[in-house]
């Protein structure tokens, strides 16, 4: 059965076969022309993207994949637990079954493993946080991508004047903890690269900047056993963090220190990390930022910035560079750059090395010696 | 350099490597469980995909493309002629160039191939009419998709019984013409099918019932001279199916005919065609269509209807599935459909035979033989 699950989801999104029309097209590294077939199905498939995303964000909302982790369903009582129309139930499954998120044998539906691992909402490998934060405000602000490429402003709640989202998600605890789970589940796979990659037993203390619930952190802690590690951010981050360490059993070797990382001095450690926080912010943040860090390690310390790191030739890393526009709708300057960027700002900022090495997925770590 | 381009186009989407999650997943026809690795990119690239998809609409609403196509140009020029702001110009073409819609050779910025056959405004080939309809109407209404799973209804300008659009388009000539152009390229690859894969000597005329711009019964007949042909659709077409008539010089051979299907009698001749028309309608309509087409066919005359046709185990098309989704958003009872459930309103309807056959890409057609 979960043969059948996992051999279905390849690549399904259109069944691509060659358009008629054909163009000369120079073969890379021969001189004689070749006819290719250019097809206008990849215009289609990215252009109409949108209904594709959209669907699989709605079966989130419903949490669909949380339902059929108990038990697969079939039609009827699936629609029924959801409260679908019927109209339309059967294709929004079946359409999630072509894109490789369902399989539906003998009529019942199941979760397709990598929907049953990260898309119910009772694992710990959830990731759908960030999706359904994706739904209910992003996907509404890109709407106005087209202006927000024409003035350069941004297009979230902040827009013309308005409250920064992040104020007010950090007034409310339940919906803070719940974004900060967000982004622990889209952080864990690079998080768990890190505790692995770094030569760790040359350190004794590390600290994470912009902790969150802490994830980094956590992962770096239970993998290298000797370390003690400092968790900072807002103050109204510490009950989360100090949830999620207890969880982790790591209360004796973990701990929060609250502050901004503006206005307060970073505490010292042998290696301050920074995931996903560098490219919130505009050039001469970002520098800021580095400095501080500079200021706060031992000689011989290190400085671990991860981000969506883009491609030196900017022409591969498509996530690195969509997430700099995603930076564009919701922040006043903040982009995401490559890791000789990064590694320049490093240098100036006096760190004596510097190097990048790619972590999983679109996410690499830039570490930098002092 | 189109090597280049077109080398550098193959799913960029995301840096796609394997996350360090595992489960074990027997393999399809093998007894013995193995262990495969299971990653989230797929649920990310998909659930983010509505950032790559308005990214491409966004440039195809600036006419990057057609400027492009003119002569290749670097980040300041292209910049001032399109208007963008200098925060994000670089990070927006360089995401177009790691998806592939755009390369950057030696700083200047150069259309992908199917970019510029595709996408240049000044082309016969332009296919970016349909998408620019998306990005201005459905990529917004497809915010409701939710709603509309719950309640059946429709999410368009005509919601809560507002005007339906189609409405308003028929009463602007120009804006008509625009949306009629839009449909025929996004059909061209299917109407040259059609008009090669039909045994079309054994006919002498043939009508395309909701012709629009008329590309279909033109390609027909501009490969079969011995067929006379009819454009059938509602008066206001005229005009623009004659323009297209003349300007493919087939004013001696095609001729317009004005109506609706659902109000009058639907032209005699020896094969019947829709395209698209279909899955406009709800199960009763669309009935009410094949049983007019059944009336207006001699003995031995063909109906064509093609759509992107569902495949029969609803597991492969995902377009045909999100189309049919793009239905509920956009008509009261609209729906896409599998060959089998067409083939067997033909047979209802009193046909002698039916069949299907592959167009291309996500099009196919069912042939009914009277």
């Amino acid at each position: 059965m979960g043969s059948v699950v996992y051999s279905r989801r390849r690549a399904r999104y259109f069944r691509v076969r060659p358009f008629h029309l054909k163009l000369c097209v120079a073969k890379a590294g021969k001189g004689d022309a070749m006819t290719e077939t250019v097809s206008p199905e990849h215009i289609m498939q990215v252009g109409l993207g949108f209904w594709a995303s959209k669907t699989l964000l709605s079966a989130i909302e419903m949490e669909m994949f949380t339902e059929l982790a108990k038990h697969p369903e079939d039609l009827q009582s699936l629609s029924a637990r959801l409260g679908l129309h019927p109209r339309s139930a059967r294709d929004f499954l079946d359409a999630l079954v072509a894109l490789g998120f369902l399989s539906r044998i003998d009529g019942k539906y199941h979760n397709a493993p990598d929907a049953d691992l990260f898309l119910d909402k009772k694992k710990p490998s959830y990731i759908g946080g960030v999706l359904e934060m994706a739904n209910h405000r992003l996907y509404g602000f890109w709407a106005n991508l087209t202006i927000a490429l024409r003035t350069g402003e941004l297009q979230n709640e902040a827009k013309g004047g308005g409250a920064s989202p992040f104020e007010a998600l950090y007034a409310d605890p339940e919906r803070l903890k719940q974004f900060l789970a967000a982004m622990t589940g889209i952080s864990r796979g690079a998080n768990m690269q890190i505790a692995r990659k770094l030569p760790w037993k040359k350190y004794q203390t590390v600290a994470d900047i912009g902790t969150a619930q802490g994830d980094l952190v956590v992962q770096v802690a239970v993998a290298n056993k000797h370390l003690k590690g400092i968790g900072f951010d807002l103050p109204e981050v510490a009950p989360i963090f100090e949830d999620y360490v207890a969880a982790n059993g790591l209360n004796e070797r973990v701990r929060f220190v609250g502050g901004s990382f503006f206005d307060n001095q970073l505490p010292s450690a042998d290696v301050l990390m920074m995931g996903h926080i560098l490219h919130d912010w505009d050039l001469d943040e970002k520098k800021v930022l580095i400095r501080k860090a500079y200021e706060a390690l031992p000689a011989g310390g290190a400085l671990i910035a991860y981000d969506a790191i883009i491609d030196d030739d900017r022409n591969k890393n498509a996530f690195g560079l969509l997430m700099s526009l995603n930076m564009l709708i919701e922040t006043p300057g903040g982009f995401d750059y490559t890791g000789t960027d990064c590694m320049g700002w490093m240098k100036e900022a006096g760190f004596r090395e510097a190097r990048v090495e790619h972590l999983i997925g679109p996410d690499s770590m830039v570490v930098g010696i002092k």
